[in-house]
């Protein structure tokens, strides 16, 4: 269990599989550098449907405010975790072997009107951008986390601005 | 509750949603024409996920031997049929109003190792013949359900055999 | 201008154009539904990029938590709002007339690291889940909305267990 | 010829080409894994249709009680043996070599009305999961072989409890 | 059995179900305007093996030269007529329901090394070009025929030569 | 030959098929709006070669400054142009029967380094905009038409502010 | 220029680049060890237009065939041969840098109704088959080709026959 | 800021981040060769879009004609781009980590009526083309330039005549 340490667990991390830490590190970087607590968990719809649930009650005990969750190929995880609660869902498509993510994407973000997953991109990006977008969620209500996120985007903005082309060889 | 009046079920054919049935139908007749006992249910993996798992454990109890599972999109269904039991699981992709069912063939036939989802084409041919899958396996251990499958499959090429072309006009 | 009667708008919606109504429509119904209150506009990225980022202030100041945009083919209208505001952002990819919303998923969920779009399903769900996505944001910390989007779900499982599908002809 | 040593093949392995054993491998694994007897064959439906229609019923003869057939980009192998008998056929889309398997599925998977391919994912995961789907419909009546696969979904499942996800760096 | 009157068959046409015809009476009407012998046949590969490799062998007695087969989704056709004989094979995609014809194509143009399947455009215009590619081919060694095409393919460039565009209303 | 009068022809537009004007008059009406000449013609890249190639020279000859050229499938028409003049090609996919523009795009837009087509959307949007690219084109040294396509860009602002959405129903 | 010495030259087989020669020399091999004369050259369809259309003159009057053409991405080439000759064509998918060779079989292969390039595989394979089928359709009046034709393929399915799979380690 | 030596800047350049400068210096370098006066920047629509504005506008006071904007996965640079100014803007899609490019080509080319952004093929190739596209859009007016593009395009012609096949080995 990757975590870092507070008691509460404002975010939790989900994956199908030990393997899609590799991109799902990714988010869990992005809340330790926001300071946001979570808790990330390899736990497979599939494989052990109960523990995922069990995990999910637990979580919301723990002052949980939103989920991510990552899988590749037929991802079935994000729509599993939206069955088990209310709280917003973030998916993360891990690219697959040999689709690259097009069928994770698919499987992610195509879910029928009423229970909604809200996707971001293939691999690592949209694993930090599911963080992100949690940490804007909770921005609404937090007013540290939201001077963060703006010193976020206006750093980032900075690096653009200070990046420069090297010469034509 | 679309059923033929056995006592034992032999395959349980289940589906996300009843705008599914004009699709999934097609399985249903295949069963019924072969008299073979089904019963199929509309269940979402989403929305109804208890009852999902209370009618697999049933159809257990009354003797399926097999699921067919048909849902369009982040067709997550028979994946999670699939986490239920360890019965056969045929899946069937249904077409999606923009994609085509592209999204539902991926998010059912690309299970990661170990849950495998047996799956047929996309739409009413996938249905028809994910019925015909689950004959087949019953057809290994009954002599007459072998026989009519025989038949079938004689009377089909029989009917190609007739065909005749047109006249070009 | 789309809207339901309240001083403060909680959830922006905004589309490309004029003729993304029919889809986007699906969001407003349910805000509406939810009586959660919104502001619905088409307003383009590339034909009034500056109206739109005085609307963005403008509904910030009145009191906006998150925005919804929908847009096809070459769908920057999500991203572009991102670049102005640190809300989250819900974007819904548009059906195109050839390509059917393929490329509309793709230019609105691809965002690159550090500006995330959460992306819904092509078309009239990822609408009407665009909605709800927002709305389980906003009942974080709204316990009425909470207990509506729990009686949302429960009757939407409701719906489904009473869902009887047809006998076979 | 590749197979484990008892007189009786209950499950026959077919391949389009040695190249594909080492996708086609993870197969004959599983069922060697379970103790089910196979035979694995690399028979094309090209170059050798005589010699596949033959090995068909040779297979017959020794009591085999389904197919797994794998091919890759214009996939007829699954199909061609699905013409040669009534038993069930589970296919395996290999990976091509431009095309990464999307060409072997489709080719695979949207057989005709009345000649199902039961079809699993593209690559190793789909040649490991054709097995287990024969062993799941094989364990209907095989008690023992029942208890194997209970067991091994479960020791799938422990092995997902126990994983633990490393420390962020 | 759609023909024209020869007793020397010069042309096979080939589909896998009368539904096919639609667009395969295209090739048709090509080999009747050019005034070449053919026969065209419903046979399926999977439904009549044995008949498909009969009327082969049938035809090239009565000396056929190259053979046409259209089929759609899985389509294995042209594959396995290319197993039984080693006449130029033309192959079309017919169209397909939901995939329209994406899955046709890539089934039958991407042949293993070895056994060529020379591969046309996707429904009608593929199927009158697969019945030119053939007249073609017989051309090489037909100078009557050769006038033809050359008459054809001038007539052609006529017809857009003298095409006008209508007025801008 | 579509036109307007003209002596001088700045933009010529071509297309594969007089069928292709139903998209391709989107270019031509946009030259009429802004009062560009041009000159419309359906020619063949593979049935009319060489009046292609001089139907190019003669426009080089009265003025023409850039070539607009749509083509649907093997959309092979911009490409040739380009290989007959060293003037701006801009290619416009129309939409093909079965795969709805994606062969044309990519045929259209793929080209090698070295010779460039400049490739707009599918369809009519792609059309109308292709004629105003080269109107922008144009408008770098006119300042006439510079001031109309600023006009043109205020106008379509205005009419994107001024649009309401209609009342929710 | 590769080739093999004979004066006539049955066979032209032209690319659109000499980086494509990797993939086109297994059609130039294929020529070669069936003793069947032929001419490879390098030319543009977009670069060296006129150099084309006199190559495809020279090589009909040294007793050309057929043509094979591959080319990558837009690729125009085997299209442009086809206007400039009755002969058969056949054309190669190249596989592209990113798309590897999607978009250069849609090129080739969706050509409209009147000018036919009967395609093969993308890559190696296709090309490999490409000569195939040319000497296919020269065996129809060669019967020392058929002859060789009929042992190539025996030999492939004695190389099946033979092929044994290696043992599970 | 890449750039060459010139006070008058005839054409922007402009990616979404400096890890695209791989692909887009061939555009830079393209204009170099030409001896075009450009200047190169890395500026993002998304966290700079008033430096983005500011830049658009200080290049059009140093007599900017023309913009090449390249940009990956959810490409809306170029549609930026075009919502600032009137000149021509030319795409170029970066190839993406998992989708390889084919979302940057649909999020760049598939542009609504009014907004034209003329694109190139993705990568390497399409960067150096974007730039000869505005070559050959500056020599319209500058007969040096089109002295050069002819000189360019026939060296490019010669480069093929003279290429030479290897032996077959």
């Amino acid at each position: 269990m990757a975590e870092n340490n507070k008691d509460e667990k404002l975010i939790g991390i989900v994956m199908g599989s030990t393997s899609d830490w590799d991109v799902m590190k990714e988010a869990a970087k992005m809340c330790r550098d926001f300071g946001v607590s979570f808790e990330a968990r390899a736990l497979s719809a599939h494989r052990t449907p109960d523990e995922l649930g069990e995990w999910i009650i637990s979580m919301e005990k723990r002052g949980c405010k939103a989920f991510i969750a990552g899988a590749g190929g037929a991802a079935h995880l994000a729509g599993v975790v939206a069955s088990h609660t209310i709280l917003p869902i973030f998916g993360v498509p891990i690219p697959s072997k040999y689709m690259k993510g097009l069928d994770s994407l698919l499987a992610t973000v195509q879910m029928p009107k009423g229970i909604p997953v809200s996707t971001l991109a293939i691999g690592e990006a949209g694993a930090a951008n599911a963080a992100l977008a949690v940490i804007a969620v909770l921005a609404i209500n937090d007013d540290d986390l939201k001077k963060k996120l703006i010193a976020f985007r206006e750093k980032q903005s900075e690096k653009v601005r200070k990046a420069t082309l090297p010469e034509l060889d």
